[in-house]
């Protein structure tokens, strides 16, 4: 397998982007990778589109066709491909995009997520959202994806691992990026009351544990070709992407909080890339709910450590363990099919040392964590530069 | 990049499948491919999975977990993504597959396409197959697939390059080959006479001119892996597999009959095998409508050879230019998600000579295409035996 560079970033604001459609989105980003790059679209050979529910969002599917189209890339005739995996698309888009690259298939891809959730009412997008889980044997009973992480957090309180505070520690941090991200859905500092005060989604969640609902699209392009890579700026290595599932719906796992598939796409992504965890500089979480964020740390450092980290207030951007620079999924925003690939684009400017005011002092490796569902399919990706 | 071999194949009958659910379609599927390689679930390093539209047919995204789940793989934590590119996502799911194994990085890998098309009513399936058009262009203003295809049927008419019998003929091939095979949605033989006197679908395309509504799924497992190569029966290599894209919308191409994404794709797929098309012993043609069926032809053989088979009935079995010898989609049936994949189960059997009645003998190589929404994306694979 070839080495694979990332060569490009670029992303829209997340957000309501009511003045916007998914195309406006998608060709944005896109654009701006490709500027980013320096390259031109004769250089593109290929087009993977991440998208969770665009067909239940906007009635479209053939959404790769679509946004190759409306970037001018289907007069080249060029191949476009959509990849999903629920909230995991982005990740699994990007896995997908490395390996053909990698293969020799492809020089240069670019891989874009895009959702546009904010064309139906809320009430409606939430419903589309649990599409992720088990149709049949979850949603179809009136559970959605806030009200399974409610319980996950009951569960966990109950058996005395945690207490309400240790994961409302998680947003406070994402807003705390946030505010220094000029990208992100909210901008806004919040504390620890606030998460804790606010009304709730599900008991325990408040509006303040959950992500919201975001329109926004992100874009890299990767690439083998060694001229393109020497020629851009400060080109970022994709170390190494790997991907787990786990059973789809919660009761059929051995513990409702075990997140399976991320202890092993986590485990092996580290194996792959010849790092410990400690080499590890910046953790980008699937935070798409407070508790799950504070789960991965678990999963990721042992449950004692991941409560020191949360206690000491060692996830900031300037502490010890930097977690969610971007302002993860709950500050930066959650458009599905977008938020894998924002993470890779934070990493990238992370590792170009670009990140402005949230910038992690000599970043040399990135964990990202995009997760489907509540941890059906966890894709752990390793950025790093050398 | 590695050789890549069909080490396997399974599918279910077509049809309108009242008694069975997605998840039960894709793991009979993907149970009877496994048996056909004679492998084990340890052996799978990877599960692809087709599908178009779940999300608004069923209410289920995240598809490749749904099936990796009911198949048992999640267990194993296998890696599982949804590939979709309209109704092309059975054969852009053998792409990237082939990718994934080529690369090195998965040895053996499965790769189903599904589609639960019949729990809705069939003016809402409709709708939903529409969502693989421009949905803001096309639809909205009460577009359909079907009347896309009448226009461009009239359209030819109206420039003489052909009569209304030229490609009422597809249909009744398809229906001769889909009736010699057990898996068919039809398998009744049908004569011109009767395409030309059905009911109108969208004048003048009758219901004999269109594909149908059809629950269904397929599934083969591809490998790298010498041994598993070396104990199946009649491996079948992927020569090459090719996708192009053109424009979603109709109204934007330069011509509205004009198939560029199939006549680059097939181009360069016949390019990659290194044989010319003359060396093609079977074709399988996306014949989602009668028109588009014999346009294929047309952009493959040119106009005058095209018209000259299908007048002088040269697309059977037994005859000069074999195609759709499955009963193609309008006979064997269109789960959009598992069309692509059922073509190369079709070319898998009558490659190791396991046809039956429609076995085209000393078959060597076929050439599948499959298509995604009216051409807009185009994947043309070359399947064959040394």
């Amino acid at each position: 397998m070839r080495d694979v560079y990332i060569i490009g970033v670029g992303t829209t604001k997340f957000g309501e982007l009511w003045d916007k459609s998914l195309r406006d989105l998608a060709t944005e980003a896109g654009l701006k990778a490709i500027t980013d790059a320096g390259i031109y679209s004769e250089d593109v050979n290929a087009l993977y589109g991440a998208n969770t529910s665009a067909g239940q969002f906007i009635d479209q599917e053939h959404i790769a066709s679509l946004i190759a189209d409306a970037a001018g890339l289907s007069e080249l005739g060029i191949p476009s491909i959509r990849i999903e995996a629920g909230s995991a698309s982005g990740g699994a888009a990007l896995h997908e995009a490395y390996l053909a690259v990698a293969s020799g298939k492809y020089d240069t891809v670019v891989v874009g997520g895009v959702e546009k959730m904010t064309d139906v009412p809320p009430e409606e997008a939430n419903k589309i959202v649990g599409g992720s889980l088990d149709a049949e044997w979850e949603t179809f009973f009136g559970v959605t994806e806030a009200s399974l992480a409610a319980m996950i957090a009951k569960r966990l309180e109950y058996e005395g691992k945690m207490k309400r505070e240790d994961y409302a520690h998680i947003p406070v941090v994402s807003h705390k990026h946030g505010s220094m991200n000029e990208t992100s859905h909210f901008r806004n500092s919040i504390k620890l009351e606030d998460v804790l005060k606010a009304s709730y989604v599900a008991q325990p969640l408040t509006i303040f544990d959950c992500a919201p609902l975001s329109d926004g699209a992100s874009a890299i392009v990767i690439s083998s070709n060694r001229q393109l890579i020497n020629s851009s700026e400060n080109p970022v290595k994709i170390v190494s992407s790997e991907i787990s599932t786990d059973y789809l719906s919660l009761h059929d796992r051995t513990s409702i909080y075990s997140l399976n598939a991320f202890k092993r796409s986590s485990k092996k992504a580290l194996e792959s890339a010849k790092i410990s965890k400690e080499k590890v500089d910046i953790l980008e979480l699937h935070d798409s709910y407070s508790i799950i964020g504070l789960l991965q740390l678990m999963e990721l450092y042992g449950e004692k450590e991941a409560m020191n980290l949360v206690r000491n207030e060692e996830l900031y951007w300037d502490k010890s363990r930097p977690t969610n620079t971007s302002g993860g999924l709950k500050a930066h925003g959650n458009p599905l099919g977008a938020t894998g690939i924002y993470q890779a684009v934070e990493a990238t400017l992370q590792l170009r040392g670009k990140a402005g005011q949230r910038q992690v002092k000599g970043a040399k490796y990135v964990l990202l964590h995009n997760m489907g569902g509540i941890g059906a399919t966890s894709v752990s990706t390793v950025l790093g530069v050398e």
